[in-house]
């Protein structure tokens, strides 16, 4: 098993947190977006779509996206569960993962994307009306998270669960995006300063 | 058990075929997105992302977002399995299903949501640049998936699966965001005639 991945690249980071959290060492080959290499010819017979991670079987299955990767590790190593275990709370954690994946992180990345100079090769064309009508998308659901999140822990309820991650990586995301978390958010910074205390946030 | 849905609307759509595809049947509550439904308190309290479909359990929890909804479904009534069964078979489907969904379903949906008149009021700001640089998106993406069709009968593989709903629904979708299937996509076409051909596809 080898796991294609960028380090500190946003996708990539949800998987390696995953597997810290998990206890789960896979070997790691690098793949250097800024040289392009993953458009080479190997990478995108691994994976068409031409991004990392991709997770590699020993029978030579090919596993992209990262939430399929971290699936995978969720099915063949239950514990700790970062899914869910009932029908219920896996239904809640996947509800939660994406709304902070839709909302958060790709409103995030939409403004990095768009706005930001050494994104001008990578996103072609470069919306910049679109990247800032993205802001106070963000915005607005940073306020309303941290309203939410007076009342729990963890984003999705009483543990740590995938959702979390989705929205650490997105906050994270945040700093290279040009975008500060408001000071008015105090729910979300004490949850922030809990999650990234945590020894998989490192990953 | 009450499913708050739109009948007819892209998202609302992939549940009322996963849960036709399931054979199970769950009341309805009708809410109009014309009229701002959507918007009244009493439906906010129960998404505060303003979105349909919501499943509302006996309990009074509820789940939002369509994939988890589904996923619900999928736990409850594991027959027939539209998630995959094992766990190699399940981050595949999950890869296929997120593969469609973030570069078939969301381009056409940005196209849309950016282009169409009657969306001026929903998308604030409608940005025409980025709903034209979404179109390319699209015919790039359907390129692709019909030569990786060629050797197989559905999308994530040798049966139906959520993967499949999420892509006829965004190939559907594609008529109101005035997008054509190019008479090129043989293979789309084929599975398209058979998918369509389910009687889940009227839902």
């Amino acid at each position: 098993m080898k796991l294609y991945t960028t380090p500190r690249a946003p996708n990539p980071r949800r998987v390696s947190i995953f597997l810290a959290e998990k206890g789960v060492t896979v070997p790691t080959v690098e793949i250097d977006i800024m040289t392009l290499e993953h458009k080479r010819p190997d990478f995108v017979a691994r994976n068409p779509m031409m991004r990392v991670p991709v997770l590699e079987l020993d029978d030579g299955t090919h596993i992209s996206e990262s939430i399929a990767i971290c699936r995978y590790f969720e099915e063949t190593h239950p514990e700790p569960s970062l899914f869910g275990t009932s029908p219920v709370e896996r239904a809640l954690i996947e509800m939660w993962q994406r709304r902070m994946e839709f909302n958060l992180m790709l409103p995030v990345a939409m403004s990095f994307r768009h706005l930001h100079p050494a994104m001008a090769e990578m996103e072609v064309p470069q919306v910049a009306e679109w990247g800032e009508a993205n802001k106070p998308k963000v915005m607005e659901m940073l306020d309303w998270l941290d309203q939410d999140l007076g009342d729990r822990p963890y984003v999705a309820g009483d543990t740590f669960s995938v959702a979390d991650i989705t929205t650490l990586v997105a906050v994270d995301f945040m700093k290279p995006a040009r975008l500060a978390l408001p000071e008015t958010c105090a729910n979300i910074r004490r949850w922030y300063t809990d999650v990234s205390a945590r020894p998989s946030a490192a990953a």
